[in-house]
């Protein structure tokens, strides 16, 4: 808003402005576009800005991001004079210029960059560029609501096409994979081979305007009921018919795009790899997830709180920590800590909230989509990511066909987690071990 | 808006609405779907809402669109306190309170529906079944812009693919042509197959989201020269090889869904055309169409004004008129009425104009392009509907990629028609005949 | 062969032989060809042949064959040398050489022929030439027998892909089956729609090196029991689920290259298209023909024999042929008259044996590939074609996945014809009518 | 041959015969194949027997060889009875049967094996097997010559389809190249991709009846004039633009499956890959290869004979070998020596041979195909497999699409060699270096 709110501390736009007569060489393309109605100069100008933005250093594109912002916010002025007069007169017409006022300029600016080729994916990158500078700009955050609400009507699901990924997919994309596993990092195509053969395959989202990379993908393998652990599911070489299986185990699901992060699509792909799979593969009957619990460690080292100091002793506690800083030997821990730990990570993801919500991310996120915790494992993940981040525990989430709309609804509508018996006798155990 | 504004007549609703528990009930739906919180819920929402707005009759849609227009559009009462509250104090989350009451909740409700799986094609035919409706309940235009609105976004062009279509084409989607062709209409596949042979192709969009139908597709014919009759180039079979040719004509293009009316793609369209051909066939050169001039007939006949009677006595006119209602036997016409039609014709392409633009609207839009008129031809397409429309003159466009940028900025900036040498003789002939 | 034998006419030769330079043009590279040494040339002469080959008209096509057969026939002196230094020392190097001189050198020369790039197709078409002369010039056959071996070869089963074909096929392949549907023809791509919809659809057979035809394809529909009218499968429209369905017919089978006759196919497609629908379509578990009974009317018409003579009074036979001369109208036969026929047509199609095997072609097809005759249709084939050729009868032959092959072998090896009940009851009723 | 003709040493039959009636059942098997009339159970025959094969152990291969051998090899004394028969009577019908006798029945054997689906792919397994047992079984030579004939039919080029592959083919096709990779070895993936970068490619055929693995491939790079070193190739990682080069390089060709070994593809190969860039960058005007010169260090090392010892001294020589004895320090050869080694190559490439060809068959190839020998490059390729075989030389062999044809011709009818000036400079220099 331009008039009397000072959005942007003058300072960091001043210190790179300097240098920059390309920034404002940028600012009137985006003017000209802006204003301008005929649509196929349009697409040169919005190539033009994207290409120029593109050679933009890290600094400058910052002050690209602040002076858009500023320049194409709504303007207060214009804002209170129609408001005012809609005041006076709630007339169609005057709802439309109130309309056009408060929305400012800055959605349509980037509408119309989309209409160079290649637009979209130029935008994404660019919001990947703008996110890390919220923290020490956050009147950038107004930027990023404009091009949130852009983002979730192109990324819509409807518009997304879904891959089976296996060996026999292109190494160019492949590579993509390895790029943004996260969580169970692969080393390279040799070691991408091992997930994609004996039954095990990715899927992936891709979008029609996005050319070079995947979306969102989930790692899958099929298993003879629950498996329990990630290195045997990725390690796994012995070769079985399909038919022996009958349960689907989602390991592991990572973005690809920095640029798309709240653009939730998870629940969207979950969903329609269940429905895919459910179809080509008749005997799969059940539909899991070995999740990780990132935080509980973090959680549990740093909160000496009621849940902990009730359950295990000084003493114990500092058995745990030393374990924690020597190296991981979770073999230390005696076995009556072991489910003392056990039992805090079921408290930890089903009574720590935040907004009503479990703090676990991957908890709220498996819970949102209408899964249940199923079951919690000890040696999930003895990698030295899963042991430093939750002690090698990994957690067994299930997507019940039948029920999965209902908990969903129940999740989000009264806050309810639904648990299994197994998790609630985890929960309910007496175990004070001093 | 609900409080004040007498948005609709209650009685077209109220008509329909006595029959209709089906209305709502999916109302319920929608108003459900609007304000839930989770996204997988929402995809059986809308779906739901989708499956059940498919099984309405007209009548039960019109009674449908009312009730969404009603019920969701911004409220007068919300607008004024939020607008009331910002003059007080301009801060931004004033402004945001503001925003969300200015813009109602039929874009979001629109938005969700269309995360059912096969949405956006719904979405599509709804808005081809609201088009109809505004004429007799102009209150739905309000409800049109909103789909207008989020089309423009989901239909951008970085989101279509481009195909060549030929005779090695699917015939499920060659049909989609015939079925499509308003202009030089195509009678069957046997028919078709004459217009994709001997260097003749068509180009098509097509969007993910749209499986069963292409968005908009143009014909095109390479020649030696100019093509001069849409007939000569149809019929055209004599085997050549395309590097005796240096021109392409594009001699049709049309939409395919009423739904996208006013989603303007063709512009698009044919740059991305052109600038596919200049990669595939460096030999061809130049760009031209041959383009009707629908209307031409109706404004010379139906005006005996200024223009015409300054230039054909009353007889002549008479002897036009007769031919006009005689089985088109142009044959008739002598050739010095022919040359004052033809004046006549330029006449009308370049100085009658609506609202600073070419009153017909195949002119304005190539004009928009950055076309300019390079010439004008008497037999251009002498079918029935070209005798008709224009006493069988075409239209010959010229889009020069060299310059199509700068005569587009004049067009839209300074209203500026350019012409070749030919039309510039043609507009300025003193040709009385009487 | 050279010496004795007089292969062929002279006379036929020299007549177009005096006119020829460009044959004896091509008998010198044909020379160069065999002789040659370098594989890289031999591209080039192989397809200079094959140019200048189709270059010629029919006559000098024949002047081309016959030379062709002359000049790398076997040499009859040469044979006689090897053969007998093979029979006073029957060493392998005598046998190489014994063997060399018995294979003459046509079938290389054709090899070498087929180095050029699309050689196959040409040496198709060129075989569709050769077929129609040997009527006339029977020491063809002998060529003809060499290309036979060697598309044997080229066509082997393990090299076709097979396509299932429906609407969403390219157009420019749909018309190659309408060209080459020769028992219940089609008329246009409007036409082929009707058998490619509700659940119809061909399948068929391509070669790599045959860019432009299928070789084969096979026409189905998915029916509730057995379907027993040709005209009810081809028009029917109304939409059924699939599921709904347990049968599939085999209404009608077709080559498409001339140049293949002989080149049996069909066992094998039959075969693996059952494979395919057997997993694709689960609930398909009967396979069933519609077969055309050619030649039956013909042969019920022209043999007043014992089998006729026995059953039908002089009277009905002549009643049965005023039907057949005066435009079928085969409402006039009478239901006694009707159970003759059939009873007639049974003893047709499984007594009347050529060589051990059915007279007609079309038993001997199936039978030979292990099916078994499961009943016959009255008003079958109600087209003026099918009421020509067997007063509208069709048989119905089962493929039964359990027993084709002891069926199959039966047939073979003991020239055995299995037949259902129903056909036993028919062959073995009493019926004489007068 | 079954009378008189010892074939095969009978001990190392019996000795694996002893364990095997897998060997007789599966030799019941063939003769019920060969023997039989029906096709369709021919399929299940033929697909049986290669089940059975594959089932066998090395030992047992080997028997099963000399079975089929033996059994279905032409017989002497129906051989002999059908050649006095010709003698006496030289007429087509004896011609046959002689014919007949000869070919024996192993061919037609295999050709009845083929019709199995994946039949070709077993075959080329099996003579993948067989050609290693040849050296210790030389009658089994008799059977491969058979392999070999029906393996020219097969795999024809004309049914072999061309690949351009880069970093976009599927990794599970891209692991095949790995695999195949003889001369300049590629580690892994990663590896591979350096050779699918910065404007290289590898070009490969494939056969349709071959699904798994590719035939033979090429790899190239574009460049500006002659690349001289294998390593600057593969490691090139400067980003150009395509237009900047004008040359081809095929630096590396291998066969990938050694059941085709002596079935030449090579030279189709390059010539099609020549004729596709030639149509797809028509900026490349020049085709070159960059060519190892295997066995030149072990002619040189081993052969003190006239050539060498009338152009280096003894002393010299012995620096040579020590050079070659101790890690291929090749900075420690003087320019001199060098001089006088890439003369001794040249000698080496183009004087010396073995039936009227170069010994070299890297030059056999290519001078075969129609290239020239065009320059000899020092430090070509510096690997340890380089500089151990040839000192680290390559050749360039240059293809001239002009004249390609003329050397192809005049190599083979006149066994000349063409080579450029810069070779004949350097077969010519006068260079005693004692």
């Amino acid at each position: 808003m331009q008039d009397k709110l000072p959005i942007y501390n003058n300072k960091s736009l001043n210190s790179s402005w300097d240098k920059g007569n390309r920034i404002e060489y940028i600012l009137n393309l985006c003017q000209e576009l802006v204003s301008y109605k005929g649509r196929t100069s349009g697409i040169s100008l919005a190539t033009k800005i994207l290409d120029e933005y593109q050679k933009l250093n890290q600094k400058d594109k910052a002050s690209f991001f602040l002076m858009i912002n500023q320049n194409f916010t709504p303007n207060v002025a214009d804002i209170s004079k129609d408001a005012s007069v809609f005041l006076e007169n709630s007339n169609l017409k005057n709802l439309n210029n109130l309309s056009v006022s408060v929305e400012g300029k800055r959605q349509e600016l980037f509408r119309r960059m989309n209409m160079a080729i290649g637009g979209s994916e130029v935008l994404v990158f660019m919001r990947g560029d703008l996110l890390p500078l919220i923290n020490h700009l956050p009147e950038l955050k107004e930027l990023d609501n404009d091009l949130i609400h852009l983002f979730r009507s192109w990324f819509n699901p409807g518009f997304l096409k879904l891959r089976k990924i296996n060996w026999s997919t292109e190494a160019s994309i492949l590579e993509k994979f390895i790029a943004n596993e996260k969580v169970h990092s692969i080393k390279d195509l040799s070691d991408i081979k091992k997930r994609l053969q004996n039954h095990k395959e990715f899927y992936a989202y891709f979008h029609p305007a996005i050319k070079i990379e995947p979306i969102i993908f989930v790692e899958v393998a099929y298993t003879k009921g629950i498996g329990k652990s990630v290195q045997e599911i990725i390690n796994r070489n012995t070769k079985s018919n399909l038919l022996e299986f009958d349960s689907c185990m989602f390991y592991s699901i990572n973005n690809c795009l920095v640029g798309l992060s709240r653009i939730s699509l998870g629940n969207f792909l979950i969903k329609r790899v269940v429905q895919k799979i459910v179809v080509d593969k008749p005997n799969i009957k059940k539909f899991y997830t070995l999740s990780p619990v990132p935080g509980f460690a973090k959680w549990l080292l740093e909160n000496e709180n009621e849940y902990i100091l009730g359950l295990i002793s000084e003493t114990e506690m500092k058995s745990i920590s030393i374990v924690f800083e020597n190296e991981f030997d979770i073999k230390k821990i005696s076995n009556k800590v072991k489910s003392v730990i056990l039992k805090l990570c079921a408290i930890y993801l089903i009574n720590i909230k935040v907004k009503e919500k479990p703090i676990n991310k991957v908890a709220s996120f498996h819970l949102g989509n209408g899964a249940f915790v199923n079951d919690i494992f000890w040696n999930g993940d003895t990698s030295v990511n899963g042991l430093k981040s939750s002690f090698g525990i990994m957690v067994n989430y299930e997507y019940d066909l039948q029920k999965m709309d209902e908990y969903h609804e129940s999740f989000f509508s009264k806050g309810k987690i639904t648990i299994s018996k197994k998790v609630e006798k985890i929960l309910n155990q007496e175990k004070k071990i001093y």
